[in-house]
Formats: structure tokens, sequence, C-alpha cells
């Protein structure tokens, strides 16, 4: 019975010792972030010195040599390096070029965008009248009859009563992944599709775009417009279904050219054959400088390696940043990475992304096993003075995913998402928009997440 | 047995229909506000067309005005009034000027801006030696020796790593309200504050002052200065304490003048003689126009009448929106409502006030009773759909405070903090720093709890 009683006795004290370390650690963690933080200081430079990084570009290649040499500057990683992968080159060219003609000679010139992928119009544009409809079944019930040789406009808007905004994100980017796909089988000459955007204004937004298993021949151009100028247009189609819209944009499609993955790693000191990765994607759009879409994953995950060194945290696992290249129009990084894991036969535990936004974290959405949720759980508390509210089960992140199995655990940053689509894959996604605090606040809370799981590691039944 | 069967029963299903009336309630309240939402074009009439609503300005009394027409025009309120309140006016006059000089003609100016309350300085300004501290405690050590026909630069920092920037706020304004108070008693001639600002920029941050009994002859006066020309103002004393200050300002205090809160209500049909209280404060300081503090606080509280109406609900008890005047220098507005509503025998149960801006809403924070705060508790559930997760006891409202006894319940709206200092009081608190669906989360937010505190009232005991 005595004996009993001091092994309980232990159990209680080194629960609480425990605990009491957990709380310092974040607490230094945070401390260390809030007070002496790089992320803010490197996504200044991706930024503002180098800018938009479309994949194939020369500020993406930029960008590689960039964060490798930071990283190369960071005390106590083991090692750095290039991880080669071929990516798609797509370029938009000269700015793009719309108006609507209401009659002949009145035209309202309006704000577009190319979408990542799309074929050019022929170098004078196309000008023929346009249909607006709300959905791709839509184009089925008008048929042929009415698309053929028009412009199709998808104007379904985003719903504004999902408070995540990135589900209704989910409800309507068919419209612009594969409306052109869809459009061309009826004949339709071109396709305009409303932006991605909860807010009224003048900013087109960008995006990656399919044409599935259309023949060459058969791609038709596809363009992002404003949400004021989709409003304005649909009235006028409204008063005047026989507008007629022009537009002309010479983007255009290269070979696949060589890209790079980048790197570092801090080697565990009990069990390095368990690999941790944390990361975001290095690539952004060409039209604002990325800096919520990626950078700031980027600068995040570069940030817990450092804040978790910082603190004096010796990891049990290996820990890994990766900066994937291509996650906007390929995903060929992710895949990538993927598949150098799988052929080196490593262990991946736990893959955490940031790929939603520089903004206040609020937590974290989870693709794992019953027991590893639960664990998770456990660790809400801990959480709580720094204000992270949601652990939740949910999407982690494109450039992660591909590791997937169903032993490891996937998690993706959670950070407020009301602004978010403000900015997503427009002119206006730039360093101004980021807010110091709220970008470390959400490497404080990556580093806290890693922390934990390095430190207790993973349920694996 | 069978009738304690049907009783229990009973019991569980109402209190599934109520839970379940509950919730539409409040999906019927964020839809509403999601989709037709008022309050962004109010505050875009507000800050754009008003600006900044000094007490006692014209601006202000546009404001009343302004804000009085539009709850007129809200069809289901019962009565809209102005309650008449005397309040001070004091105007900041020309731009002001400063600079300091390391040696005799080497001068660099640096922005600033009077405190609210300040005196002015002599017409040329004033040009003497300055000397840094850290806390108002370093006055006493320093002594008259050392500060007198001296000016005092307050600055100690905002603490970075406390979560809650109102925490950090509340640890350094001291220097801001009493620094020039304690300062004179020691012969200095003037006082230049850090402004409470956790970023770096070029913005001087103002806010109100006290010369608490200091005789007006004695009375000094007191600017604050940006965060970056804080620091090099810092660096430049560490390497040459005989740096000397210029600056000029020509502020002026007036006779108190007459203004108004703006009061709405809605008659309850069941318990008329319960108040529930929900507002923000209708002046702002002058250099930006007021937005976030508190031009959003009025169009959330003027919404949330508007919601509840749109949404077809009944308020059993009396629901006014209060739009309180005076509360950046005087609290006035605060004072004189709850002087009026003890005057009338007015039986206040529960007061909302937004004044923390208009940022993604996290929650409230609540003065009350233990049995009151368990009931908010028992609501959680409630709000988890719209990412709504703090319930803490804390602060409510300066305005609102006047009002407290110990029955009533007292909460204020907690929006997310980590932006809300870059903007307050000063030149760049303006319209376009307000996103719309995070001003209408938090009206809708606000609008649940008012929904809730009205259909099943306080406790009492």
């Amino acid at each position: 019975m005595k004996r009993l009683l001091s092994l309980v006795t232990f159990f209680i004290i080194s629960s609480a010792i425990s605990q009491n370390t957990d709380e310092a650690q974040l607490k230094s963690i945070y401390d260390t972030a809030l007070t002496n933080g790089k992320g803010y200081d490197w996504l200044n430079h991706l930024s503002n010195q180098i800018g938009g990084r479309l994949s194939g570009s020369v500020q993406a290649q930029q960008a590689v040599d960039y964060t490798k040499s930071q990283l190369e500057t960071l005390v106590g990683l083991d090692r750095v390096w290039l991880q080669p992968v071929m990516v798609p080159k797509w370029t938009r060219g000269l700015p793009e070029f719309a108006y609507f003609e209401t009659e002949p000679g009145i035209t309202t010139n309006v704000p577009i965008c190319a979408l990542g992928g799309s074929v050019s119009t022929p170098s004078i544009g196309i000008k023929t009248k346009v249909v607006e409809v709300k959905s791709l079944d839509d184009l089925a019930i008008l048929g042929k009859q009415r698309l053929e040789g028009n412009i199709v406009f998808f104007n379904r808007p985003m719903d504004a009563t999902e408070i995540t905004t990135f589900t209704a994100y989910s409800g309507c980017v068919d419209q612009r992944y594969s409306g052109a796909a869809e459009a061309a089988k009826y004949g339709a000459v071109g396709v305009i599709v409303r932006s991605m955007n909860l807010r009224q204004d003048d900013f087109p937004h960008t995006g990656s775009m399919s044409y599935g298993d259309t023949p060459v021949k058969d791609r038709i151009p596809a363009a992002a417009i404003s949400t004021n100028a989709a409003d304005l247009l649909s009235i006028s189609l409204s008063l005047n279904p026989d507008i007629k819209f022009y537009f002309k944009q010479n983007c255009q499609q290269y070979n696949d050219v060589q890209s790079y993955n980048v790197i570092g790693e801090i080697k565990g000191t009990t069990n390095p054959d368990e690999i941790i990765v944390v990361g975001g994607h290095l690539d952004s759009w060409d039209l604002g400088d990325g800096s919520h879409d990626d950078g700031v994953g980027c600068v995040q995950s570069m940030e817990v390696l450092r804040l978790l060194k910082e603190t004096g945290y010796k990891p049990k696992r290996t820990l890994r940043v990766v900066l994937f290249m291509n996650e906007e129009n390929g995903l060929r990084g992710g895949n990538k990475y993927a598949e150098v894991a799988k052929n080196k036969n490593e262990k991946h535990i736990f893959a955490l992304e940031s790929d939603a936004g520089g903004f206040s974290p609020r937590g974290f959405t989870f693709n794992c096993t019953d027991a590893n949720f639960e664990k998770v759980q456990s660790w809400k508390s801990l959480f709580e003075p720094y204000l992270i509210h949601l652990f939740d089960r949910g999407f982690s992140g494109a450039d992660i995913r591909p590791l997937n199995n169903d032993k490891m655990v996937l998690a993706g940053l959670r950070p407020d998402s009301q602004r978010y689509f403000d900015h997503h894959h427009a002119a206006n996604d730039t360093f101004e928009h980021v807010n110091k605090r709220e970008l470390q606040l959400g490497a404080a809370t990556m580093a806290s997440l890693v922390y934990l799981f390095d430190n207790y590691g993973i349920e694996e039944n």
C-alpha cells in the first residue's frame, strides 16, 4: 500500500513537473517570438526585395537562394540542402485588357487578370456576346445553342454566411478551376470568372485552372474579373443581354524548368529516425508579392526551428523545415518531397503547414487517428494563455498531404480567416497587410505544437 | 413514476426546443449581419463624411445629428432621443512641431502631437535639455537637481510579451496620464511621452492626460512622440546627454459646451421595466477619423437593435442603444447616463459595450456575479460555430461602468487586439483599416448575447 501510494505520488508529481516544464517552454517560445522574432524581417526581404515568386521565375530562384542562405546562417541547424524538382513555367505577359460594350462604341473597361495556366487570346483579343451562369451545371442546361461562339461568365459569389472563409472558397473555386474545360465542351470561346473575394473591390484574383483532358487545339482563354466589375457586368447584362465582351491576354506556357525545395534540418538527439516537418510554400502568384500566400508560412516555418534553438530546447526527434516549391500551380514540390521520403523509407511522424495567411492565429486543424486527436485535446489548456482555442479535425495543407499515411499526424495552422480572401492571389497580397505580432504569434503557436509532438511523440496505435 | 417520467421527458424536450430556438436565432442574426449588414455604411459616413469627433467639435455635433437621424429611420424603434450633457472642449490648434539638436544647428525633426488636455507651449516653443526616464518613480530618484528647467522624456515601451495588448497598454499609460503632473513637481518645463504603440512607426498617438491638482500656473505642456522617434532620441541621448529638445504646440482648453448622448429604444413586451443597454462612444480623438475608436462600437450597437428587429425577434425587455459622448477626455456621457438612470430609478439588468476596435471578435469579458457568470458559461456552445471562444471575467467598458451595481451584468466585446494599438488615437485610425466582415461579426456576436440576456434575463441572487 505504501509502495502504491509512493508510486501514485510519483506520477502526480512527475505529471505536474512536466506540465510546468511545458508551460515554461511555451512561455519562452512566445516571449522570444514577440520580443526577438526574425520572421518579419525575412518576409520583408522576400516580399519587398524579391516580390511575387511564380514557379520557374527569376524571383522564385532568388527566393530559393535567399532562404537557403538565411537557413545556413541560423545557429544550430545540422544540414541545409536543396531538393531538385522540375516545375511548370507559365508567364502572364503584358497586362490584360478588357471591356464590355453596351452598344457600338459605348464601352466600359473592367479589371481582369488571366487565370494561371490559361492560354492566350488571339493577339487581337476576343470580342463576342457573353452569357452569365452561376455554376458548371448551368452549362448543360443552356447547351451548345446558347454557348457556342460566346464567352461564359461564371458569377457565383462566395457564400458570405460561412464563418470560415475557406469553406466559402471551396464552394465556388470549381468555376475557376474547371470553368474553361467545361465551357469549351459547349463551344464557348472564352471564360470570365468572378474573383474569389468576399469583398466588393476592383482587384481581379488569379489562381490555378486546369484544362483537364481538353485537347490543346480546343483550349479557350480564361480570366478572373473583380467583384465590383462582375456585379456591374451582371446588372448590365440583365438590362441588355446583347452586350459584347472584349478581352485580350498573352500569357504563355513553357517547358518545365529546374527548381528546388529548400530544406533545413536539426538532427534529433534520442529518436533521430522520427522526422517532424514544418513548412510553407515558397512560390506565389505574380500579381502581388505573395506575403500572405505564402511568404508568411515560409518565414514562420523557418522561425519554428530558430525559436526552438533560441529557447535552448534540444529536439529529441529530427526537425525539418521544408519550403515547398510550386504549390500554386502544380504541387510538384510537395509531391517530390513525399516521393523522396518514401524512396528513402523515412519515417515521418508529424507534419505541420502554414498556408492560410499571416493573421492572428486561432488554432489548428488535424488529420490524424482518434488517439492522436485525443492527445492534442489534452494539450489545449497549454495554449489558452495565448488565446489559441481551435483544435478541430480538418484539412492540413496541400504540400504535406502527399506525405500522409494512416499513422502520422498532419496539421494546418488556422489563423483568423476573415481578411484572407481580400488579398488572396491578388495585387494587394502585399507586405503592409501583414502585422508583425500576428505573424510572430503564428510562428510561436506552430513552434509550441512542434515542441509538444517532439517531446511526447505520436500515438502509433 | 409515469408522471415523473413525463415531467422529465417534458423538460428534456423543452430544453432541446429552446436550444434549437437559440441556435436558429443566432444563425439568423449572423446570416443577416453577414449578408445585409448596415454597420459598415454607417461607419463610412461617420468616418469619411464627418471624420474625427472630439468632444465639443462641430464634427461631434454632426455625429449626434447623423446617428439620431439614422436611428429614426430604423423600423421598429419606439423612441429616439438626445440626452443633454455638458462636455469639455479642447482644441489642438496648429500642427505641432518638434526637433532635437545634437549640436548647435544640427537638428532632427521628430513627429509629435499634443496630449489631449495639455496646455500650449509659449508661442516661441520650448527648447532645453531633455532627460529620459522609464517610469514615474524615476522622477523622485533623479530629483529637482536633474529635472528642473528640463524636458522629461518618458520612454517605457509597451510590454510586447503580453498577449492581450490592452494589458500592455495599462502597463504604461500612467506615463501619459500623469507624467506632466508628476514631472511638474520637480520643476520640469515640458513632457514628451513615447506613444502607446507596439509597432515601430512614425505616428504619434495622443490620448487623455490629467494635471490632477497642479495649479494652473504650474502646468507644463505634454506631447506624445512616435515609437521610431522615441528610439532615435533615446539612442542619441545615450551618445550625447546634452541634446536639446524643441517643441511647440498651441492647444487650448475652452469652457464646457453643450452636447448629447444619442439614445434609441425598443420597449420590451413582457418585462419593459428591465432595461438592457448596448453602446459605444460617439466622440473620438481628432488625429484620425475615429473608425476603430470608437465609430465601430457605435455602429455595431445600432446594428444590434436592427439585427434583432430584422430577424423578427420581439424583445421581452427594453433594449436601448446608447451612443455615449466624451469617453475620451471626460467620460461625461457615461456618467450622465448613469446619473439620469439612478434619478429615474430605472432597473438596468445588462449593459454591453464595444470599445476595443472593429477586429475579428473573440468573445467577451464580464463583470457580474458568479451565478450570472455560470449562466454565460452555459451559452458558450451556442457561440462555437462562430469561433467565439473567450468568456472571461474582466473589464467591460468605461461608459457603462458608472451604471454598475452588485446585481446587473456588464460585458465588453473582445475583438482580436493584436493590431489595435497600431491605430489607437493616431492619424491612422481610419476607415480603410476596418474590415466589413469583422465589423459585422462583432455586431452579430453582440446581438446574440443581447438576445440571450433578453430572452432569459439575469440571475438576481
